[in-house]
């Protein structure tokens, strides 16, 4: 049996469904792949509840949901107040894992986790979107793995099947669909609501933010098209992708679209050195004419052709769903 | 620079395939993995061209496409006549390439090239759907690869998908169309063929064989289908796969199916234990309604829900791909 620790950074929904499933798959894990996970630190904004011989997921979870927040727990186990940079050096673990929402300062955090020898999974974008290059060369100078899966289309395994299969293509492009706020947006304005009305549907299901910009804007789609094209082609910086959101899209272009048995959806064309995020019309019966929280990519290389891959973009069990793989990918005997 | 040597067993369509994808990209290959390969051995029925300096692939495909037999070809080259089991010992390479048509006795050469301490690559089933413990454990005792993406969906890395990615989900079903040559008939049939007329067509067009067993009664989808059971559940009798073909299926039935708007496509359906396969009615609209030499998958787990995945199934060049990207992923540093 292999023992492997686990420090989590962040319990908000991801946190807790990576929680659930390494509480609910232990004796899977133990017999699939000869892996037992201990999680020995797990950090939200109120504290750090810290013990190398193993947290109690049970409650942990149970704390995190009737209280709120991890403070609230200070019978059993010692609280720590640390920065997420200190977790990531101090906390002695195996795998760093950072559930955190986007955060800037995300890839300091990933480097000293790096520097002390662990290996990273996340599913915060920036790092990856801005410091791609010094994470990608920390990560292999350390001789460990940086992974993030759940960083684009969730669990559905783009960035697996782009790092591990195709290795003698050259791939030409990726088009997708890889924001669902959007794709839900543009299907409600499809049935009639205004694109005001489908944004404030959106918000109040949960599906928008209170400040939707990162998705109307087409920010979110875009971050996820960078971090495809660094590891497609070459690291290209964020302020060379050319972004529009859906923001602009009026029912008169939905209407226009329909009568061409078109609908409209946020695509991204991911190129060598191009990438461009923009409302584009897609055939009702195109593959790409994704709905709900579905995300869709079109590969296409030259000795392959045509690809396509579509799955969940979203969802707490979907994201959980490529964290716990690709923790087991960085520590499984292959 | 890693130079990694490679003897190929076959040089049909794919093996020239192969070669020629190794002759074009010789320079990316060098640059993107630092990876110089050498054919040392090029083996098709006539003969095997055997040299330990490296084979001119340029004149290897010439002399095969202008004479049709490598035999031919004995000014510069030394000419051997041995039997693949002695090739997959005898010839010293990284890795074994296995390209020859369906045939039952390859398992023994596949563990012949284990026993030598080759990794192999291969796109010929028997050995897998016959003998997949016995070569699987062979394989991880000598610390080597056994590599087979080209079996099931051509390029399409359904294989690496499954092995790669996923690593935390429970698979419950994979449901797919994995033989090209049976949707081409039934695509006829749909235009207003009789069977006969279909499959006739098929054979003028070289798309199914002159005895066409293989492919209309299932055998094909059914060999990958067990492939597919085998690497995500665990090796089944291939006594135990249920299969009928689609020499069954009547204009009838294909009316019938038109009428409801769908069409019928030979399904596999792979659950743990259990393998059907057997033509089925789909949606027009659905996925699964593939045409062409399209293969779809659609994979159902506990956590991400639905993945498809979509590609070619058949062609030179998409075969090709598959066993290139073994090759590199075999001996590249990952």
């Amino acid at each position: 049996m292999m023992l492997v620790s686990l420090s989590i950074l962040g319990f908000g929904n991801v946190g807790r469904g990576v929680a659930r499933v390494l509480l609910e798959k232990r004796e899977w894990f133990r017999r699939k792949y000869g892996i037992e996970f201990k999680v020995v630190s797990i950090s939200d904004s109120s504290a750090t509840v810290w013990d190398e011989s193993g947290i109690d997921l049970r409650e942990a979870l149970e704390v995190k949901e009737t209280f709120g927040r991890l403070s609230y727990w200070g019978n059993e186990y010692d609280l720590y107040h640390l920065p997420p940079e200190d977790v990531a050096k101090e906390v002695e673990s195996d795998v760093f894992i950072d559930l955190t929402p986007a955060n800037p300062e995300a890839y300091k955090w990933h480097m000293e986790a790096f520097r002390m020898g662990r290996h990273v999974v996340t599913s915060n974008k920036p790092p990856l979107v801005h410091h791609y290059v010094e994470l990608i060369q920390e990560a292999a100078m350390r001789g460990v793995n940086y992974r993030f899966e759940a960083t684009v289309m969730a669990g559905t395994p783009i960035i697996t099947l782009l790092q591990e299969s195709l290795l003698g293509d050259g791939i030409e492009s990726i088009e997708g669909v890889f924001n669902g706020t959007s794709t839900f947006i543009l299907s409600e304005m499809e049935r009639g609501l205004t694109f005001d009305e489908a944004l404030k549907k959106a918000q109040s299901l949960g599906i928008a933010e209170a400040n939707p910009d990162v998705d109307i804007k087409g920010f979110d789609a875009a971050y996820k098209a960078t971090i495809l094209h660094d590891i497609t082609f070459e690291p290209i910086s964020f302020k060379k992708v050319k972004v529009r959101g859906i923001d602009g899209v009026s029912e008169e272009d939905i209407r226009k679209a329909a009568e061409k048995e078109k609908v409209i959806r946020l695509m991204a064309k991911i190129e060598r050195r191009n990438v461009v995020v923009e409302p584009r019309e897609v055939p009702k019966n195109s593959p790409l004419a994704v709905y709900g929280t579905s995300n869709v990519a079109l590969i296409k290389s030259d000795l392959l052709g045509e690809l396509i891959l579509k799955g969940a973009g979203a969802g707490v069990k979907e994201t959980a769903s490529a964290v716990v793989s690709d923790i087991i990918k960085c520590v499984r005997r292959s």
